[in-house]
């Protein structure tokens, strides 16, 4: 009956974060899961809300994504850094991540600019309130709290909605160049886990709001749906907001 | 007498933009010989000043770096992107420049983040009166009309000398992140054309600028420093401004 590689293997169970019902907007939560569909494992995921720090205590942190691989006796990694590593060294045989060692610190490199070049200081600023509202109405004042006090300022007065949306634009321009020469930031061939993360960033802001990103005929547009029909659609599938693409 | 691949491959001549003796100061030249030396050919300097066309009229272009091939009956090659591709895909088995589909487009990304998301904006403003005095007298004039027509201000106001360091170091913080979990860009085992893309930005700044742009406890120091002293310190042993580093 065929090798069944793929149906032989167990779940990888993911801790994922969830807003409203079905509603995942966990980038870092959506870079592993593009990582384990990636591989062709079989993913479970398991809801997980904001201050559950009970639900993973076995992992002796309290954030996800955790993954727990039942292929391996239920070893957990946690950290969407690390569960990519670990999902290249334990299944060297299936589709890489990473295209080895350049395309590993690469991987890094694009995740890092992402996270401290502007896209991701940008994007907040446009979605912060949406966020917010994402959150179960138990968890909005700790939500509020915490992240005014990282601010510095209310939610309201460190949004800026709609309006930011030239400045995420043009903070994505390096991958707007790459991408007119490039279908992938994993080059030719077909995405790499610096796709997973960056489309996780766009995954973030699908779940949660309706402000349009990005103009059509950009090429970050083609590459996002292409990101978003990758897997299996498990992207274009997710409850989200098709308005805002 | 061993192998000697090397040194039967006969030289790539390297057409390589030169201020004054020996002084030179092209990042994407820069790019060019470290990408040569890296696949352990020997290199053979063509100097080549600015308006100096007639001398590359064979490329059908005016912009060095160009190459000449030696081994392949004087191909030539422009671009530094194309030569780097050339030399991969003409010498495959020497040690590689991307590590395969997924760093080819990492290398290509890190220099598009370079040119567009910070970087080099910001290091013009601290070294383009440096760059200015470093052409030759009877190039200066034209170096400064055709800048000032693309800057839309006199050299003297978009420059901001040392005062800009502040700005520089700020918009490297993506690669100061990633050198403080790898090596090079190119990850743990070496350096790969991203890193000799961002190399060559540092040796441009080098070649014509006294100002210290890096603090000693950067990680990005020591990169810098590892870069300079690769491939038999080319980097290192070439003329510039020791007291900048």
């Amino acid at each position: 009956m065929g090798s069944g590689r793929s149906k032989m293997a167990k779940p990888i169970s993911i801790y994922e974060l969830e807003g409203g019902p079905n509603q995942f907007f966990s980038p870092f939560c959506w870079a592993a899961r593009f990582a384990v569909a990636h591989k062709g494992l079989p993913i479970e995921t398991i809801r997980w809300k904001f201050k559950e720090g009970d639900k993973i205590a076995f992992s002796n942190q309290g954030l996800v994504p955790v993954i727990v691989d039942g292929n391996k006796d239920g070893k957990w990694v946690n950290d969407s850094w690390a569960i990519a590593k670990y999902l290249e060294e334990t299944y060297p045989d299936r589709p890489s991540l990473f295209g080895g060692p350049q395309g590993e610190a690469a991987a890094l490199f694009v995740q890092k600019w992402f996270q401290t070049g502007g896209p991701l200081g940008a994007l907040f600023k446009i979605v912060i309130l949406d966020i917010y509202k994402a959150q179960t109405p138990d968890l909005q004042p700790w939500f509020r709290e915490t992240r005014e006090a990282k601010f510095g300022v209310k939610l309201e007065e460190f949004s800026v909605g709609e309006a930011g949306v030239p400045d995420f634009q043009k903070a994505l321009e390096p991958l707007r160049q790459l991408l007119a020469e490039y279908p992938y930031l994993g080059g030719k061939d077909g995405p790499s886990y610096a796709d997973h993360f960056v489309a996780g960033m766009f995954m973030l802001a699908y779940a949660v709001s309706s402000v349009k990103l990005l103009e059509k005929d950009d090429v970050i547009y083609a590459w996002r749906e292409r990101m978003m029909a990758a897997y299996g659609g498990i992207g274009k599938n997710a409850v989200g907001h098709p308005e805002s693409l």
